[in-house]
Order: structure tokens, then sequence, then C-alpha cells
């Protein structure tokens, strides 16, 4: 067995919102296949994807009311995956169920907690409140990419790269060239880049003149703040240079001549190679209009395809070079801290003596 | 290497009789490479579909009056797949062969036995003579299925399936509900489900509709016969309801009001997670209409075509979930003493001191 | 790990030198993955195609005047593969570097040398000369195939396939039946092959005829020159026949009224199982007519493609019969002393005491 890429005492966005409807949903998460629902009531639930009886998968059957029934031999499970009906058969065998997960949804995204369910509390669901605060106004979208989650992580917890593959939209060289200050916590670390009098990149030029009608030189800031293991909020933007939107000491940073994003990332392991990155922006300017939306949703589109090509191509050079470890930059200091708080994450369960995360699929 | 799947001193269907023609059919039974083809005489011939001297599929080549010629340096095979022809040499080296096969023709099939010679008797050919039998009329089709052959044989030992997976064409909750008798033999295995004064589903109530005009309740029956390791023969049907065709103590079953089919299916393992599904219809009514033939065969087609969604999602299910067993239901004796059996004859070959199976292939 | 098909201190061919461009081209050579491209002064140049960094491939990236930027953080390397820039950083690791190989372009293709640096001698580069020499013309392609380069050596060994293979073309019964002489040296091995007074083959006849309007019987000639590990030169042709072009005691061929190509073949292994075929077909008539020389390259690749079939149907062969061992004919005494000559260079790679080869890809 290869090193496990990932914690399972963790929640992982599964689906958007409205994603999971009346219907059945499959979807693999940390490795488990999953079938989402909502019940009549709206609640929705998530079960492992496969029939007790034969491992039919259950997204192939019929949702009847609040249970599934299966499609090849009609056993029907309830939202807690326990077996209610048996053909043939008066009597249910009382050990027939399918595990099912913990569910909350929250910030439009539904979590599942695929480890030890008795430690699944939503007071740890990540802060990604901006999603539906009626101070900001955004979209987002589902991507699948082929690689491990954590080549997307390390991507945006540098964005050096925005220079080189974002060259068109969001990058420049002062990206490249700032320098930049590192923190962290217990479950979380911060990289924060000012840049200072510089000409806007494409994209905030664009903002920055819709908002306010400005066109000259900007004070930009990138502050990406990670929160174990895989959520990225980046707070991004621009203000008129030199109106104080750069804090220094003794004064707060006054962002009332900018405009304001929040990129938001979560980014769940689907399987140890592919993942599925739920993304969104959302801004707090020209909130009513849904243009601006469209436009920043379908901008973001781009950016991010420009992304997954690289990311892809990533892993299978790592896939190509077995046993390597990548070397490491300045800018990498970030990534690292990221790195290194998933790995104690992952440590902590497989410390002897933890709780065995008791789930059946493999 | 991992556990044997399927016997290999069994007869295997490896064709369609039409299929064997003056050509060379490639085709891959039991894990074995092979090349059929009938000699100038119309005999069938299953050699290794692999040359001696370079390994290139013999199908490649050409068939030149009873023997193969390599399309790479043209060695001819003899149908004992001798070698008979090198080039550019006067002496044919005398251990220059590949593998032959026994082969029988019988039922409208051309069976290959991919075990030990010495045992292959053709005694031991499954009966599917209703294949071939001028009181029956009816047509077959073959399907190739990504899944171990076994699953087919579980989903014909039951029916309730039809319920869940058939619900539009011969499925209806009787099915489901009805009770079974199970009995078996050293070879056979019967799951017998009669059901009494039932509405007929549609594809049956169209049958007894055309063939006696009558359009009311019927009696129901399906003889599922399986013959190790891998035929099955349904014995199916309805019949007015109340004229005797369930039998009763004294009362041998009386079918002149009804209409019967047999569903003969041999289901050839091709690796160990592909088979190939060879099916025929047979029914003893309107014998000349091939008008019914035709629509019957392309019922049933469109019928295994759900199965096959079902069997090939299962197959890729039990991949996901290495080392999972099956839970059973009252509703799997049948399916249970087929794999019972099955089992058998694996291991009766791989017990020590039985006759080491003489093939080159692996 | 599997034992080394091909040994590493050897010139491939990794492309025609008009594929290497002012451009990144990636190519996987020897299991190696490369990035090639010209710096500005048009020297060929030969990188590991991943970054040091984190190994995204460099050929994603830009050629700056003789440099590779990568494209996900801009690191910059040089044509001996030497980092000169990091972003955000004013130092460079000193042991920030990608391999860089040897290279050389001759007779032109453009060579690498996978194995120890220190034994790249440019002398060592396959005798090709035919393909730049003004006294011949011709054409020629790349095909990559997917199987063993060995299995391709098997092929040009043994023209003997040209009757199965390529009946209605090169082939005829004669090739498979006339005599053959083998003589080898300590690279290479030369299969020899006269045919006196035969009628021409369809593809030869056409050549003699618009070159000396002579429609009569022929002498034929091949004369297979094998170089380790990978290059054949064939010597082709067809002269009237009795004129002298089959040497005899005391009498040097005389081919004046004949006609005479070289088929060129140097087959790089790119993986274990794939190769990279580039062929060429030369001749020493009607050297200005273009027609010809497209007629030549395009009849070559029709035969060409017989073959591929061939090989790729082969491989999937062997691949399915693991552990088999090839049986042998007397035709295949060439193809023997290949192998035997490859299995030299890589047996002298591995004594122990041989240098170990300073490669880092795996």
């Amino acid at each position: 067995m290869s090193a496990a890429t990932f914690p399972l005492n963790a929640w992982y966005a599964a689906a958007w919102d409205h994603e999971v409807k009346r219907a059945l949903l499959p979807r693999t998460i940390a490795n488990r296949q999953l079938v989402l629902y909502r019940t009549t009531t709206g609640e929705p639930v998530a079960l492992e994807n496969a029939c007790w009886h034969r491992l039919l998968p259950l997204s192939l059957g019929r949702l009847v009311g609040d249970e599934v029934e299966c499609g090849y031999h009609g056993l029907k499970f309830d939202g807690q995956g326990r077996c209610t009906h048996m053909p043939s058969q008066e009597t249910v065998n009382p050990s027939a169920c399918v595990p099912a997960y913990p569910v909350v949804e929250r910030h439009r995204f539904v979590w599942v907690w695929p480890g030890d369910p008795a430690l699944a509390d939503p007071a740890l669901v990540p802060d990604l409140h901006w999603n539906h605060d009626p101070a900001w106004a955004g979209d987002g979208k589902l991507i699948e990419v082929a690689c491990d989650y954590r080549l997307v992580v390390d991507n945006l917890m540098d964005l050096t790269h925005e220079t080189f593959v974002h060259g068109t939209s969001i990058g420049n060289r002062e990206v490249a060239e700032a320098p930049f200050v590192t923190t962290h916590g217990d479950r979380t670390a911060t990289v924060t880049r000012w840049m200072s009098g510089i000409e806007a990149p494409p994209f905030w030029a664009s903002q920055i003149r819709q908002a306010h009608g400005y066109t000259g030189p900007v004070d930009r800031w990138q502050i990406i703040r990670f929160e174990a293991p895989c959520t990225v909020a980046i707070d991004v933007g621009v203000a008129r240079a030199g109106t104080g939107a750069i804090p220094s000491e003794g004064h707060a940073s006054d962002r009332s001549q900018g405009v304001n994003g929040f990129v938001l990332n979560t980014i769940t392991p689907s399987t140890d190679k592919t993942c599925l990155y739920f993304w969104a922006f959302c801004r707090n300017y020209l909130l009513g209009e849904q243009k601006i939306t469209t436009e920043l949703r379908e901008g973001v589109t781009r950016v991010f395809g420009e992304d997954e090509v690289i990311l892809e191509a990533q892993q299978r050079a790592i896939d190509a070079h077995p046993g390597y470890r990548f070397s490491n930059l300045n800018i990498d200091a970030g990534s690292m801290w990221a790195r290194r708080l998933i790995d104690r994450q992952i440590a902590a369960e497989q410390r002897p003596g933890a709780p065995v995360i008791p789930i059946r699929a493999a």
C-alpha cells in the first residue's frame, strides 16, 4: 500500500449545493465511492455507492421517498444506510447496511467526512463564508483535474506562476519579483504579498475602471490563506495607488478606493491522482451586475484552464519519475507550510493508538 | 497468480456455427488465444493463434487448403497444428507445432475443450438441443460482456432481478415475491418458480395473445436449469390460468393452453473478466413465422442489453472493492449452488495428483 | 526491474535534422524524456524534459535566446542544463540543473547519447552517409511503432518476409527460396542474397524500366548490413540479367546496367515497447526527378505500413505469452547475430566494474 496522500478526518466538499437534488449523484471522494441525494425534506444524504448484496452501484437504482432502491434486486436502504427491504423475504437481515457518511451543507457546498464519524464536528468546516454572504457577489464551478490535489494547493500558495502561466490576464513581472511574508498557525498558513504603485494587470485594470472609473497606477495585494488540508481563500485586489490600501504602522488598510475579490478554492481528493476542484470568485463591488458575475466566472474559468494544463502535465511527469523529490525555491515557503500541515494531519491519523477509522471501502 | 475462475476440463462454446467459415477467426477462450476455421470438408479446427516461430497471430495469415500459412514468414500448419512447411529450408523441424484443441460442433455452436485433450468426451457437451430441434424455432446472438462469466450465471439463476432491471418487458412484482424451489445434482442445479393466476407481463401477454388469442390471467413458470460450469437453459412460459400448466399431485403439467419458450444461455469465459455470452430464444408456437423470430431476437437483445449495463457496473464495483465477499439473500440459493458446482470443478483440477493440463498458453 | 532491452552507450537518432528548430521538441529516447531545440547559432541541444524545480516538462515553456524558460515559475536553463535564473531571488542555487545529453548532427539526423557522456565519441555515429551524399537522392520519414525496436531489426535482417507481407510490391517467391550468406564483425552483421536471372518484382521492374528502358529478366541483390545496436543499411537493386552485377571469382560486381538503392533504417528505442523508426530510401539513378523521389517515399511508406501491422501484432502476442522464447529457422541467422551483438553491448554495460551511467531519469 502506498503512503496516504490525504487525511480522512476532514470535511471535503463533495458537491455544489445545486448539484445535490432529488436524484442519485455518484461521486468519488477520498477514494470512497459515494452516492448523494436529498431527502423529501431537503436534507443531503451520502451513502456508500455499493449495494450490500452484490455491490451494484446504488446510483443505478431509484430514489423512492427518502430511500434508495437498488437497481438489481430491489433492496432498499434508508438515509442512515440501513436496509429496510429485501426481495422475496419477510425479514431483513439486521446486519444488512451500507456505510452512511456525515454530511453538512455550508457555504453553498455539501461537505462529507470520510473519517471517524464521531469526530465529524461541523465547526471544522473550512471558512468560505464569502460564498453566501450578501455583502459579496459571485459564482463558481467544479473542475475535475487529473492530479494529486496537493499540486493544486502548491499552485495556489505561490502566485509567482501567474507571471508565466497567466501572462495575458492576471500575471505581470511584479508578482514574480515582489517580496512576500509567510506566517502559519496549527491548521493555517498565510502568504501575503503587497505591490505598491504598479501598473495593474489587464484583469484588475478592467475591474477598477468599471467600479471606480480609475485607470492609473495601483497598489495590489494577494493574501493567500490555506486551511488544512485543502482549502485556500485568497484575498485579492487593487486600489488607487497611495490611498492607504497597504497597511503601515499605525494605519489599518483602507481599501475604499479599491476593488476586492476573494478567490475561494477547495480541492477535494477524489483518488490519489485526481481531484475535484471547487472554486468561486466573489467580489464586493457592483454586486447587482450579473454581467460582471458571468464575465468573472468565465474569465476565471479560462485562467484556471491554463493551470489545468500545467497541473496535469506535472502529475504525468511525477509518475514518470518515481522516487523524485521536489527541489524548493524561496517562493515555495507557503506551499511547504501547507504540505507540512497536511503531513501532520495524515501522521496523526496513522499514529499507533489513533482510532481506527471504521470505513469499509478500500 | 490469482485463483482460477473457471475449470479447463470443459466444453466451451467458441462460436456460433455460422461464424466458423473458410476464413481465420481469432477468438479468446478461457484465456487461450485461438484461431478457428473450417477445412475443405467442413470440419471445424481450433489452433493456438500464435505461430511457433515468432508468435505472430496465425489469424493474420491465409487459409491454404486445410492449412494455415503464417502471414509473416510463410510457415504452414495443418489442422492438428503440425508445421508442414518452413521457408528457405528443405526439412521441417519435427518439434515445430502449435497446440490444437479438441473441437465438436453441436446444437449450432462450435465447442472447444481447453483442458486435457484425453478427457474431451463429446458426451459432456451441455444440453442445448432446443437450438436445432425441428419442434422449436428461434434465433440468438453473441454478446461480449466485460465481466466474470459467473456474474452472468448469478444473474440467470435468480430472476427476481427481472422486476427491477426489466420492469418494462418481462418483469413484474410477482416474480420478486413468488416462492421458488431449488434442487441440484452433481453437475446441475435447478430453480423452479410457479406463479398462479397472475397478470401476464407485457412480453408474455403479447405472445399468448398471438398464439392463442387469449388476453386474461395466466399461470406462469420459470424453470432454470444450470449445467456446470456455464450453461443455463430456462424453461419459461405462460398458460391460460387454471388449465393445468402448474403440476399438482397426480397430474403432470398440461401446457396445451400456453406458450413455451426456452432461453438458452452458455457463457464462455474469455478472460477472467470478460466473457462471450451466447444466447438463443426458442419457442414451440407459430414456428413458421420469421417475423416473430425476428421480434423475439430483437426483444431479447434489448432485455439482455439492460443486464449488460448492470453486469459491467457490478464487475467494476468488484474491482473497486478487492477482497469483498458477497452477502447472500434467500433468492440467491440457485446461484450459490451454481457457484459451488463451479468451485468443485476447479478444485478437482487443482488437487495434488490431478493430471497436469498440457497447454502451452498462459 | 526487467532486463534492459537496449544499451545506453550508443548514438540514437532522436529526430530528422529538419524537425529540430527554434522551438521546443519533446521526445522520448531510450526511456529518457528529452526536449530538443536549436540555439541561435543553429547548434542542436538536448536536455532532460523536466524542470529541476517541480518537474514540469520544459517543452511547455519558451525558448528565450539560447535558454529554455520553464512555463510554470520561469526558471531558465542554458544549453548545458545549468539554471541561470530563479524567480524572486537574487542568487541561483548552484546545484540547480537538468541533465544535458551529448548531441551530434550527422547524415541528416540529430543523434543523442543517453549513456556516459565521457564515452560519446562522434566517430561511433552509424554510417548512413548515403542520406546526404550528392551521388544519391532520396527522402524518408519517421514512424512511431508500438513494439520493441529489436522486432524491427529482426524484420529487416531477414527479407524472406517480403514474400508474405509485401507480395504486391517487392516480394516474390525467389526471395523466400534464394540462398544467402551471413557474416559478422564486432559491431556489424551482414546478410547477402543474390538472385540470378529472375523476373523483377513490380517495384523493381518499374525502376529499371524508368532508368534504363529495360523490361527483361534481372539479377537481384539484397545486402543487409546491421550496425549495433539498431541501424540497418540495405544495399538493394536489380540489373539486366547476366551483365556482371553478381560478383564472381576474379570479377568485381558491375552494376552499370542496373539500378541501385539503399534502404536506410535506424530504429531508436523510445520505451521498452515503442520505437522511433527513422528510414530513408536513396537511389543512384534519375537523381534530379523529384517525382520519383516522392513516388519512392510514398511507396516505401505503404510497404512499411504493412510491416507495422505485423510488428505491433507480434508485440501484443509477446506480451500475451510472458516467458516465451522464440524458435528459430535457418532464415534467422542474420537476426540472431544482430541480437547477439546487441546483447553483448548490454552485458558490457552491466558487468561489475563497468562505469555507472550518470543519468537521473529512470
